[in-house]
């Protein structure tokens, strides 16, 4: 068993867990933090079947009353209309209508945890929440830091607030029922944090072949991922500065996903040609290393990650940084590698950047 | 011109200005803490007419390159759809789509600064913003304190979060353009301040006969509210405790408005006579002094408040009292009359409660 302790302020603090079997335990760990009486349980319709048993059962036996909803798995079920059905489920009178005082569980991938954290904040406003993610994806990144959203049809994540969990229970067998394609997927923000932050972990990475000699690792991987982002959400939690590192490769990602209108790519593989591109810019730019994206692009190959989206149309990748959260007025913050193991924040024209976009790739 | 300064943790400190004439020197106050360039306008399709030139005129004058987006005035509008319709606007590249380093104003009365300040959480994990009431009722409530908020269709503010402006700012010369009953709306939180906090602005509007002779103290009227208000939230900004007290008259005024559909009632007058009926059952339990319902029903009787609602169901009432935003589990926090000045706090099954109001009204 791991265990990491996210340090806030005003008594936001709060522990990630890091076991497996973990699911089993819920209930434990979560009578360790929550002193009421009701639990809802959201999760989706992919990951009901195969884990809501477990999870309420083991709430039932800490004692909790709990009231389980689902919604429709996808990408495509995040945003307000289904926020207003988890509402309705949430306040529904049967088997109990939700207050202040309850607790809900997000069962998930990232999907789950950021739109129903959102429905968490925003309900009665604020009904106190646990991350309980199932995926690769959302256990290294989503779920920890307490970034909330829905899609707009803007963009990703449009909608949304900083309002963290109360603990974060992480079961690394959850991610034996996942397809590789979706396993792959989380790992790309794996690579992306050793890329960021640790070299040593991008060489681990490096030393593995396949998905089966990732597995004795992956613990141990889930601790380092989780314990380099939680140390950037304590040092800036409304990511105004630092926190924008984590957002290595995501502002062309976010254009190729939206340009794939969110089914072409998957949000790891987005991410892992948008990490190639800004390498291959840093490296025109004088910033990078040459040679950082040839490295970058054998690892992500290894695991069958995409290394180049098709190209962006200029037109639509200025549009896309109009929306880009990390964006003031003409200008945008990227993040650049200086080597493998750290990134740089520049702050640059959307002009010079699309520009930039335009001769490299 | 009247300056408070709300403390808050976290660099959320804020000021409130009550001056008439305010809405002219919008564009230089907003200037002492905004830096950016560019602002967002929201207001209502009845103020838009009334005020939104002059508030223009003014930003645009201290060099602010300015958005207007209006929606339709009236309750009716205070839901997510709208918030939507906002996000579409806010978001529109003509003149400019809106940033993280922009700023929003709130022009208008109660439902335009809860609706816009959520948008304004929510839009890009937030957006900084400014409360500019012309209400009566949001001057001295609703936009102080950082509550913001739309209505589901299970009930009024369901969904919402603290998210407190960089600013407020109240010009009393907005009133005289209300009707008698928005005005007199506003005036029933005005009574409600004197009856949890201060006899001697109770005594103050027991001396006034109608509007005329409100109108000359309505600048410190505003200010002693606002005072009071600020007094509460910074005790208790997220409304676990103290703050509560603010909620006197409401547990049964949601209930008021809710069943005459938001239309029978407004804000004010359900809250008139959920302040008639709490004090009744406080007589009645021996809390609250015998005479102060009659005192309440006079002063409010003055004003053309309405003292008594229709008789609320038992099924109704206590459907209600389950999306309570105070409640918890089977128990619900009441506010009750101990003198007129002084209010306070009673935690109560929610069934006694519904016995205690068939009884009594």
């Amino acid at each position: 068993m791991k265990k990491l302790h996210v340090n806030l302020s005003g008594g936001r603090d709060y522990d990630i867990f890091i076991e497996n079997g973990l699911l089993q335990k819920a209930g434990e760990r979560i009578k360790e933090v929550f002193q009421g009486e009701r639990i809802a349980v959201i999760t989706d319709s992919n990951v009901r079947p195969l884990y809501a048993d477990t999870v309420v059962s083991s709430l039932e036996k800490a004692g909790f009353a709990v009231k389980l909803i689902d919604f429709p798995a996808g990408e495509q079920s995040k945003n307000l209309e289904t926020v207003v059905q988890l509402y309705d489920g949430l306040l529904h009178p049967d088997p109990f209508p939700m207050t202040r005082g309850d607790l809900i569980v997000a069962l998930g991938g990232g999907v789950a945890g950021d739109m129903v954290g959102f429905a968490a904040a925003t309900l009665l406003r604020g009904i106190p929440f646990v991350q309980i993610p199932t995926t690769l994806l959302a256990q290294v990144d989503s779920s920890v830091g307490g970034k909330v959203a829905v899609d707009l049809k803007q963009g990703k994540n449009l909608a949304g607030m900083f309002y963290q969990p109360k603990q974060v229970l992480i079961d690394p067998q959850t991610l034996k029922t996942l397809s590789d394609r979706i396993f792959f997927d989380g790992l790309a923000e794996v690579i992306k944090y050793g890329m960021i932050r640790d070299e040593k972990l991008f060489q681990l990475l490096e030393g593995c072949k396949n998905r089966e000699e990732l597995l004795p690792h992956m613990e141990e991987i889930i601790r380092v991922c989780c314990h380099i982002k939680k140390e950037i959400v304590e040092q800036d939690e409304m990511d105004t500065g630092e926190r924008m590192v984590l957002n290595f490769g995501h502002t062309l990602g976010h254009a190729y996903e939206k340009l794939g209108h969110y089914s072409t790519y998957m949000h790891g593989e987005a991410v892992a040609c948008g990490m190639v591109a800004i390498c291959e810019i840093g490296e025109r730019q004088g910033i990078t290393p040459s040679g950082t994206a040839q490295r970058l692009r054998a690892l992500l190959s290894t695991f069958g990650l995409p290394v180049k989206a098709e190209k962006v149309p200029i037109k639509a990748l200025v549009e896309t940084l109009a929306y880009d959260k990390k964006g003031s007025g003409g200008s945008i913050t990227l993040v650049l590698c200086k080597r493998i193991g750290e990134a740089i924040l520049q702050k640059t024209s959307k002009e010079t950047f699309a520009q930039w976009v335009q001769e490299t790739i």
